[in-house]
Order: C-alpha cells, then sequence, then structure tokens
C-alpha cells in the first residue's frame, strides 16, 4: 500500500470520497479513545468504577453509531462509486461500504432488544455457570437466541446471503456454509483417528513436570523477554495483567494482557505468545493509511492465524524450544523439565478435555465443529435451545470420545460466546489455525532453509513473510484474494492436516 | 444536595432545563474517556504512540466544543431561566451556563491563535529552559502573550470584567484583582520579616538527615499505607507512576500519579499527600448529581485548598509525624532521623530557594505574589514579555533575599504556565494555601479537642468537616458563598498568617 487516499493529482476531484475519508478518520480517533477506556476497565480500572465507565462507553459507542447511520453516509458511498478512485481508493470503498453496511442492517429496537437479552444473559451466566444450572440459563438463552434470529434474517436480508452465513460475514467476510462443510467434514472424518494415534504414540514417551513455583516476577520478565524475541515493539506497545488475556488498544498502541498462576508457567506463557501473534498483526498495519478502514485487520479467522502462527506454528515448532529453553533456566533456575526435547513435548502434548479454551491444536477443530453444527441448526430453526446438551453429549461422545452428560458447566455453558450472541464466531478460530499452516507451508516452499534458521534463533525470515503478504495487506483483498496472493491459493486445508501429521506423527 | 435534578413533581414541566441537563450528561461521559486517556497518556501510554494519541484527544476535544458552541444551547440557558426551577437547578443553571460562556467566548480563530502559539513555545521550552536560552524564548512567548492578550480582552468583553480580573475567572470564579491586592499586599508587608525569624529559629534546630537509598517498592507501599491513612478509597481510584504528579481520571475512577527517587523518599510522600486531598475531593462529590456542572469541584483555589488540607495542615501538623514514624520504620528500616519530633522538623523545614514547587508553605506566597505582579502588568500592558527577567530578579530580592540575575532556567523559565499561556492560574495556589488554614481555624473553633484527636491518629473528624463543608457542597454555591456558610466568613487571610506564626514561631 504505497498510495494515500488522500493525495491526488489536483485535476481529479473526489469530493464525496474525501468527505467519506474524513468521516471514517473521525470515528478512527474516537475507536481509540474507546479501546483505550475498554482495555483499562479489563486491566487497570478498580472495581467500584465499573458503572460510570459503561455508560461513558455506552455514550461513545451511541455516537459512534449515530455517525455511521448518518443518511447523509449512504449519499456519499453512493456518488463516491462514481468517483474516479484508484484501486486502493476502491478497495477503502469497499470497507467502508460494509462497515457502513453492518451499522445500519438493524433497527434500533433490535440493537436494543440484543442488548438487553446478552446483557442479562451474561450476567446470570456469571453464576450460573459455576452453580451447573442449565435450567436458570436456559430461560434467558431463549431470549438471546429468539433476538439473534432475528438479527439473523435482517443480516440475510441486508446481504442476500442465508441467515447464518450472514452471522459468519461480520466475522469473516466471504466465508460461508457452502465453503465451510465440506473443510469441516472432512475434518471431521479424519480427525477422531489422528487423535488416537497421536495420544497413543505420546504415551510411550514419557514427559518431565516442570516443578513450581514459579514467581509472577519472573514470568512476567520471562514474557517480556519472549515478546522481544517474537520482535514485539515496546516503543508502541505494553504487557498487562487481566482476568483473561487479550490483544486491545490500537494499531499505534498495543495493550496486550497476559495472567500468571504461580503453579505453572506454560500456559501463561504461550497465552502472551499467541496474543503477541495479534499484536504484532496490529502494530504493523499500514502506518499512512492507518485511520481508514482499509488500513484494518482483514478478518477474524486472518487475525486467528497470526496468533496461532506465533503459538502454534512457531512456539510449538520444535526447534523453538532450544531457544525458550536457556530463558527458562535463567528465570526460574535450572531443572531436568527445560530441556529442549522435553520442553517440546510439554508444549506439544495432546490430551482429551472439555475446555476450548485449554484445548491443544490436535483436539481444538472438535470444539469448533461441534459448536458449528449446533449454533447453525440454532439459527437455521432445525433445533431448540434445550436441544443444546443433547447435541453437545453426543457431539463429545463422537469428536473426542468424552462422556459430558449432566456437566453443563464444562459443556454448552463454558464460553461466553452464546450468552452474548456471538453466533459465528468460532469458525474464525479453527479457520485461523488452517491458515497458519498454509502460511508456514507457503514460506517453506519459497524458503527451504526456514526451519534451520529457525533453529538458529533467525525469526526474521517468518516476519517479514508475515509483514509482506499478511500484515501490510490489511484489507486491501478480500480474505480468498488475500489468502492467493499470499499462499497461491485459497483456503486449503490439506497444510493443517500435514502440519498435524507431520508433527505429531512424524 | 439531597434533591435530584431529573426528579421533578409530575406537574412541574421544565423542558428546556432538562434538555440541557442530558446534553451536560452527555458531555460529562465524553469527559470521562478523555480524562482516562490523558491519565493514560501520562502514566502508561508507550512513547511512540504520542502522535495518534494527541490526533485523538483532539478529535474528541473538537467535539465537545462543538456540543458546548452548539446554537441552541444558548436558546435553551435562556428558555430554562424561565422555568420553574428549585435552588440547586438554578445553581446547575448557573453553572451551566459558565462553561457554555467559557467555550463560547473566544472565536475558533484565536482559540487555533492560542493552540499554535502555546504548542511551539511549550515545545521550544523544554529545551530552552535547560539551555537557559531567554533570548530564543523570548520569541515565542511573545507571541503567547499577543495571543493571551486579545484572549484576556475578549474574556473581558463577554464578563464585563477587567482584563486580568477575566483571564482569574476561568480558574476562580468571582475572584478579582480588588479583592487579592489587598490580600497578597499585606502578605508582602509581613512575609519576609517572617521568612527571616523562622529561619533563624530554624538554624538554632539541628536537624538529622534521613539516610538511604528508599527502594522504590517499599516507598510505592509506604505511599499506599499513607493513602489509606487518609481514607483515599482504593474501590475507585489508583496511584500510579508519572513525571509530574497529578491527580487525574473522574470522580468515579480518581487516578493519583506520584514519583520516587530512591535517594530521597520525603518530597515523594508529600506530594502523594498532596494529591490525596485532591484525590478525595473528587471521590466525595456529590454522586446523585455527578453528570451535572453543579457537582463540579468549585474552583482551583478550593481545590488546592483540599490539597493543601491534607499536605501542609495535616502532614505538616506536630502531630502527624508521630503516626508517620512507625510506618516509615516499617518501610526502611529503623533511623534516628525517624523519630517524631526530628521527622516533624524534615517535614516543615523552611528554606529560600529559587523553584516555587519545591518551596515550602512559608515561602510559597513569595513565589506566587512575584508571579501575579508580573502577569498581571503582562496583560495589563504594563510591561512587555522583554520586561520580565529584571521584574523577576527585582522581586526575588525584595521577597526572598536571593539574587536570580542571569538565572533564567530556574527563574522566569521555570514553570510551564505561562508557555502554556495559564495567565490567571497562579494566585490559586496560594488562596488555596489561606483556605486551608481558614479551614482548619473553623473546625478548632467548632472542636476544641481536634489536635488532640489528630495526635492519636484520628483524622476522621477532620475528614468529616471537609466533606459537609466542602466536597458535598460541590458547585453548589459561589465560592464567597460557600466559605461563609464553612467557616463563618469569606476569605481571610489572617487565618494563614495565624497559622504560620503558631507552626513555625510558637
Amino acid at each position: 500500500m504505497t498510495s494515500s487516499v488522500t493525495a491526488h493529482p489536483a485535476s481529479v476531484a473526489t469530493p464525496a470520497y474525501d468527505g467519506l475519508a474524513r468521516t471514517f478518520e473521525r470515528l478512527h480517533h474516537l475507536q481509540h479513545l474507546q479501546s483505550i477506556a475498554a482495555w483499562d476497565r479489563a486491566s487497570k480500572m478498580p472495581p467500584g468504577s465499573n458503572e460510570a465507565r459503561a455508560a461513558a462507553m455506552a455514550e461513545m459507542a451511541a455516537l459512534m453509531h449515530r455517525m455511521r447511520t448518518e443518511p447523509t453516509l449512504h449519499l456519499g458511498l453512493e456518488r463516491a462509486e462514481q468517483e474516479p478512485l484508484d484501486a486502493l481508493q476502491r478497495a477503502n470503498l469497499r470497507e467502508m461500504r460494509r462497515q457502513w453496511r453492518l451499522a445500519n442492517a438493524l433497527p434500533e429496537s433490535l440493537v436494543q432488544r440484543l442488548r438487553l437479552a446478552t446483557s442479562r444473559c451474561e450476567h446470570a451466566w456469571r453464576t450460573q455457570r459455576p452453580a451447573n444450572d442449565w435450567a436458570g440459563f436456559l430461560v434467558n438463552f431463549r431470549e438471546v437466541l429468539a433476538a439473534v434470529r432475528e438479527q439473523a434474517h435482517r443480516l440475510a436480508q441486508t446481504t442476500g446471503l442465508g441467515p447464518y452465513d450472514a452471522m459468519l460475514d461480520q466475522f469473516e467476510p466471504g466465508m460461508t456454509c457452502a465453503q465451510l462443510d465440506p473443510v469441516f467434514g472432512a475434518v471431521r472424518q479424519w480427525l477422531p483417528g489422528l487423535i488416537d494415534r497421536v495420544v497413543d504414540k505420546q504415551s510411550r514417551e514419557p514427559v518431565i513436570e516442570p516443578r513450581g513455583p514459579f514467581p509472577l516476577a519472573a514470568q512476567q520478565a520471562l514474557s517480556e523477554q519472549v515478546m522481544r524475541l517474537l520482535e514485539f515493539d515496546f516503543s508502541v506497545g505494553r504487557l498487562d495483567l487481566s482476568t483473561h488475556p487479550f490483544t486491545g488498544g490500537v494499531p499505534q498502541d498495543v495493550r496486550l494482557t497476559t495472567r500468571f498462576r504461580d503453579d505453572e508457567f506454560l500456559a501463561g506463557l504461550l497465552g502472551t505468545i499467541h496474543e503477541t501473534g495479534h499484536g504484532r498483526y496490529e502494530q504493523n498495519l499500514p502506518r499512512e493509511l492507518i485511520t481508514q478502514p482499509v488500513a484494518e485487520s482483514r478478518s477474524m479467522a486472518i487475525h486467528e492465524s497470526q496468533s496461532l502462527s506465533f503459538e502454534m506454528q512457531l512456539a510449538g515448532h520444535p526447534a523453538f524450544a532450544g531457544l525458550l529453553s536457556p530463558m527458562l533456566r535463567q528465570a526460574f533456575g535450572d531443572q531436568p523439565a527445560f530441556e529442549p526435547g522435553n520442553l517440546h513435548r510439554l508444549i506439544t502434548r495432546v490430551c482429551r478435555g472439555r475446555i476450548r479454551v485449554d484445548a491443544d491444536e490436535v483436539t481444538y477443530p472438535a470444539h469448533i465443529i461441534l459448536r458449528y453444527g449446533i449454533e447453525r441448526a440454532l439459527i437455521e430453526g432445525q433445533i431448540e435451545a434445550e436441544d443444546v446438551p443433547a447435541q453437545w453429549d453426543a457431539g463429545m461422545a463422537e469428536l473426542l470420545g468424552i462422556d459430558t452428560r449432566g456437566d453443563f458447566a464444562d459443556g454448552a455453558m463454558q464460553d461466553v460466546h452464546w450468552p452474548e450472541a456471538l453466533f459465528g464466531y468460532f469458525p474464525c478460530y479453527s479457520l485461523g489455525a488452517m491458515y497458519a499452516a498454509q502460511w508456514f507451508a507457503a514460506m517453506r516452499r519459497e524458503m527451504p532453509a526456514l526451519d534451520a534458521g529457525i533453529a538458529r534463533g533467525e525469526l526474521r525470515p517468518v516476519f517479514d513473510w508475515l509483514r509482506r503478504h499478511i500484515w501490510l495487506q490489511a484489507s486491501r483483498h478480500e480474505t480468498a484474494e488475500l489468502a492467493i496472493r499470499a499462499s497461491g491459493e485459497p483456503l486449503n486445508p490439506a497444510h493443517f492436516k500435514a502440519h498435524l501429521e507431520a508433527r505429531y506423527l512424524g
């Protein structure tokens, strides 16, 4: 992205486009303050300040919503279509239109209904989940489902897509069930067998457990050291603590959060590495257009492909343990568990479990395929809210061989997504894992010495490839085009299967 | 403040007032985000993010300025005057009108000119001050002065006040030179002699110096412990670090900052205590009207009277050292300097110096009276920018007996106020010290056992008095009325003189 949205030859007048660019620049600046306030709320804000902060952020959200639904904006979009725009401006206009469509698709009454239903459901869920209270949850969740079906119906009308496709499209533009079904269908066939073989193989490979405690200050220092190895730019970013790790802030000021427990360090460290992937994507979005929609990250799956490139492809790489090992010894003192081979086995240990967020990269797709099937059937009206547990138990039995009957807390109630009406989001996690494998396959084709370099600590070629093909591309191209330009093909899940087989059975 | 701005009997319609209340509520919410972003910038933001943050905050400032200068707002103010408002609503309307007048007094071109001139002057000042480059500073400062004279002229037209009075009124509504002149004139008479006597007396009282280093983590823990003693509410506030200590955030989420050096602890601790006074005022503003102008702090001098009630009246109280002493021993280990009598002598040591922000409470007014005379003469055109050093040297010689000739860096260039066009602000510092002495005189009349209680660590009566008479009053009354209701009289500087004589010569 070398040209600029604002620098035109004087002879080419694009007043409608220029007006839109200014509006989106204003939105970008206001979103900056909203993002920092959100990070602060999760990471620094004292507990008693929540009500005032929520009111302030709601005011800002309403203000930005008014800007995005301002009637003249539609007129501007229509007029700009007729203006002599270059390719980059046209891509920016496409992304503007997309954001406009999302903001204008739902009537205010439905937005309000969704907000009330999710807020009630999510709030009660916080206590219902630990109490395993499915019956209580169901009362509120039915309201969420009714509202979200209406949302899917409205989005489908606006986009011309099917109702679940329209929900997907919010997070992963261009992705449809027609593409997902064969992809996830194939995984469903080979995954249970692969898990069996990996678990069997690993049962014959003894692993030495690390011994704690692992002081929190040492974990913080270690995390920052690893982030530096991964070239996170601390001059425009920070690492702090929060209950749930996330990447917040803005591209010019990326705020990562993580969490530490003193009896364990690996989950915290891998969480930090995951967020560092998100963070580097944001930090390397093209600066010259940073205020415009075209300079925003492409999609949730592409974002996840960056965090998983860091967490799974890099940190799970057999050579990465060799880089990490001396850092662990420095942080916590020497112990047998930190031997590189053992450390790699610790990082890549596969285990059938009930909890998605704790899952390894091999079993993770099972959690996603399960949720995809259920939430799509819910949106399309093939099942009702009360049918979820039976579907859940059957899916977990089939995909992971786990009996989950009666456990709602660590079953269908484990994630915040459904209480918050985030239907259509789950597939992005596995799509991200697939894209990450596809990027690394492309890198290896271009750079046959890549793995030998990683073993020597040379991670720069990886970052340069990602910067050139993903980060600096931002939203210039739609996802399929981005994938083709980066790797020579659209989404190809064969790379993911080959990656798992090579790493876990090779 | 027990009644509410929004709860009316159904029969009394106040649509114009209600509309204004909603507008100011929206501004309150947006200001919340702006305040948190400002705190973050000073305390957490990585250095490379400044440009993006500045752009975001400028966008928000412009947006709030548009809301405050929206033409219908004036109409609303006019109409609300005719509505059947109660006393509290009328006070709120008065404060709304005041904020409206301040926002609408200056044409956009002048606001722009001030912004450019101060931004250029302040930026260059950061390097010119260490280089003692008065000639370089003068070039930019002349531009600031020309713009600020125009500002004073405009504000004078709007308010009907004199030009310097109009500048003062921005920070200390109702205060005028006619009131200040006799007050500062009297201080100018007795202060040099008082300083002589105090310095002479203290020269015969040996003081043991504390021995460092004082670990920063121990200073942070000590600061938080002292803030708890002073009943700062950490459930709606925090303490962090910044280059210059300040009280930021919002009443529902007060963000104090301080700074520590490991070779010294007392300045850092007293700075924290000072900010805690500001913080408790903000935390205890009346919550039921918190979104409205009437619930904001009364003025800069009243705010400063709270920080100085904590720093000077309380921390400088002979009994306070007895409360502090065990905390210091716990934080840094025992040493002779922490003996309560010695500690009190350390806290109340008087020293003639060049730097205002390092000054003790006895010499401080000299720094203010000097600046008041110079900045008023500048605004009124009796002197020009190039005349400042001569005036400075003469004033420092007269008031403090110090020869400052040739030292511009620690002379007229030491404060950021003039580069930033904050003319009319300096008097508030000394007015705050005078009000603080007046509050404690009133407390002692009401509670003869106050000092004996303080010696026993019973600070609650002080806080209760301040809460009732100052904090919960917010902006319900104008300053003179607030002072009369709190202490039975308007500003009476005799209490300040009596306080200094009792503490330093008693």
